[in-house]
């Protein structure tokens, strides 16, 4: 089964929903079957098949609602890999992910069993900055392609720096993206070798209430003042025509890898919690009053002539700037929670976002957030990277596989 | 919503399949709400909300059909920690527990949000052979309750060994695990501190095929010849009249960190893969022919008269002898998948078995593997513990808290 996945407020679950609409209405109209008393229940169904397309203008798995399960894997080229290594690797992975998309095992593979559940997968891939450097294409290489610059707080570790490429594999099954990670990974040893992984999770398909922002580990509901209509998406997120021909339908990703302390974190009082992001717990909604998806009054004073939203709240921060309405990017995150290293909590959050351009977009932010953010006592960024991710693929940009007007330019 | 739990083949998903249907009925029931156009699809609500009985005769988590997700939470008690200590944090944990399992925040939680979605959340408590010492039980403890005795094939590392208690923590929601996990590590400090965590998946709830049994990641249907039914259950599961009072409706937990090489493994083809375990990878029927749950024809031979299931296969080294039909497990493992380390995959399987007396079942049937198994090639063990499991709470056993009855004899 196929469906539209658009990503909006309104519709943010429609696959799913979608899905589980058709299976009910199925069921309604279905009178038990005597010769197949064991049939499987059709919401089971409906997940396991559900299908994202792999095709179309733009790559799967940006404006795709997010998964339960993400597993966002580094890989550096081999040093011998020149552009034709590139273009092998990226014709072999784009068509075996197109195969996988639709539960179908890629030529060569022996686990057929294993990529029968898709549940929504997506593996949407991006080139560091060397891949311009490797394919001698580095008059092609958009200034924003560079390292994000490293701010004040920041205590980046090498581990989850900058790779050649990035591979972001998503599904509502965690089998799924396990053996999917898998197999582009053994499809690619001849020219690539993971440099790091950053599994990460949501709320599970089917457990989120309709419509909802997923939270974070700090209970927080992320993601709320997101871009998902169209509309936003093209003025902010794709390319478009102040790129070249060959990365419109495009986009830019940013990867940081954010530790939050839970051990600190737990120590302060809800009202604590709640001033330091500008919004309450319990709904998401702006301290100044209404409900997650109310705009906030920034001008709002408390009895004594205090501003009900701290100016210093990350929300606050991080808004955009009257005259930077650019200062907004796709946020696409996922929660880390991994066993404590010496007592001390490892758990945070892959900080996913997409924009057209990172330098315009999410730096200025960033290092406003960077300067001052009452969350900062509880949270660190540890690990930055930048990528560009090229069009979509089939019939609607003619690519066949990623990058290919890019990689194949004379 | 609270719903019985049985373990069988038939209802191995009873429990989401009966939300399911209920979900369907009223969906069908019902008229679309002109007040609530957005209403929740019934089948999301149905997952959300779904809970398991944290009393009764048994623990949770042992019979109940595996949840998507485990995290299994070795903790070792701090040195001043004595039996009134042990009695405090075990009581405290059953209570936060039950209150989890209907997706109540325990008393001084301050993340109310975090704890709405048990989607099946089980809580299950072992414990290890200092517990005993500890607590001046030493009389007490089953003789069982002592290391496995290392094989020969073992590789086992410290990080992975016996603790002296074990939570072990399944939800179908990764972040009700996560969050779980969290509210009891932070519940014991003055008790208790994690030393080792091993998280774990399995095809997500509604992603897997109605009934069928899970795939590990070599592609196998793992745990097919399973202690099903409640009359298998209490001849070799649970603790019955041979066992103290205080231990009745109890079991032994024998947990194993199987490291599994998935790139020596996928060197194989089918037939090979096949062989080594003696069943077919596609339908997980035996060589000999049949379905899944046919019995094996071991005295089957092919045209040159050779026999057709290997004597060397997993499944013909892991049967019970004739004479010994007690060497038989409630398996219930999951899969880990982590990021490789120096380019050696990092994935295996988190083996967990309850059984009466791990003596007389577990360790005979490990030995008979340890000895000869051609899956031996492609996996190793690296952790062994082993844990007595109280028996059940609530009027069921009159047991408040997990072990009353052992901690407060006198």
């Amino acid at each position: 089964m196929s469906k539209k996945v658009r990503f909006s407020r309104r519709n943010f679950f429609a696959g799913v929903t979608t899905a589980a609409a058709a299976s009910t209405l199925a069921a309604c109209a279905s009178e038990p079957d005597g010769d197949n008393p064991a049939a499987p229940p059709t919401e089971a169904t409906g997940l396991r098949t559900a299908t994202v397309d792999f095709d179309g203008p733009h790559q799967a798995g940006v404006a795709t609602p997010a998964q339960a399960h993400l597993n966002l894997v580094g890989f550096n080229l081999h040093d011998d890999v020149d552009r034709d290594g590139v273009i092998r690797l990226m014709r072999s992975w784009s068509h075996d992910a197109r195969a996988l998309a639709v539960g179908e095992a890629p030529p060569g593979s022996l686990e057929p069993e294993l990529v029968q559940a898709p549940a929504n997968l997506t593996v949407t891939c991006g080139f560091g900055p060397r891949v311009f450097e490797i394919a001698d294409l580095e008059a092609q290489r958009p200034d924003w392609l560079a390292p994000i610059p490293e701010f004040q707080r920041d205590q980046l570790e090498d581990a989850w720096g900058q790779s050649d490429v990035v591979l972001q594999i998503c599904s509502d099954d965690p089998l799924t993206v396990s053996h999917t990670t898998r197999h582009m990974v053994r499809t690619s040893p001849r020219y690539a070798a993971p440099v790091w992984m950053q599994q990460g999770f949501l709320h599970a398909a089917g457990t989120r209430e309709e419509g909802q922002t997923p939270r974070n580990l700090f209970g927080q509901k992320d993601g709320t003042a997101n871009l998902t209509t169209d509309e936003e998406q093209l003025e902010h997120v794709w390319h478009g025509a102040e790129a070249p021909a060959w990365s419109q339908g495009g986009t830019a990703m940013v990867v940081r890898r954010v530790r939050m302390n839970m051990d600190t974190w737990e120590m302060l009082d809800r009202t604590s919690r709640e001033e330091s992001i500008g919004r309450t717990l319990d709904e998401g909604g702006p301290l100044s009053g209404g409900d997650e998806f109310t705009e906030p009054d920034y001008s709002a004073t408390d009895e004594y002539g205090l501003p009900v939203i701290d100016a210093a709240s990350h929300m606050a921060r991080a808004r955009p700037p009257a005259d930077h309405p650019e200062q907004t990017m796709l946020r696409r995150s996922y929660n880390y929670d991994l066993p404590p290293v010496d007592g001390i909590s490892n758990s945070g959050q892959v900080f996913i976002c997409f924009q057209k351009n990172p330098d315009r977009q999410f730096t200025p932010v960033q290092a406003r957030l960077d300067e001052q953010d009452r969350l900062n006592e509880w949270i660190t960024h540890i690990g930055s990277a930048v990528y560009l991710l090229p069009p979509g693929t089939g019939a609607a940009t003619g690519e066949d596989y990623w990058g290919q007007s890019l990689l194949e330019r004379t």
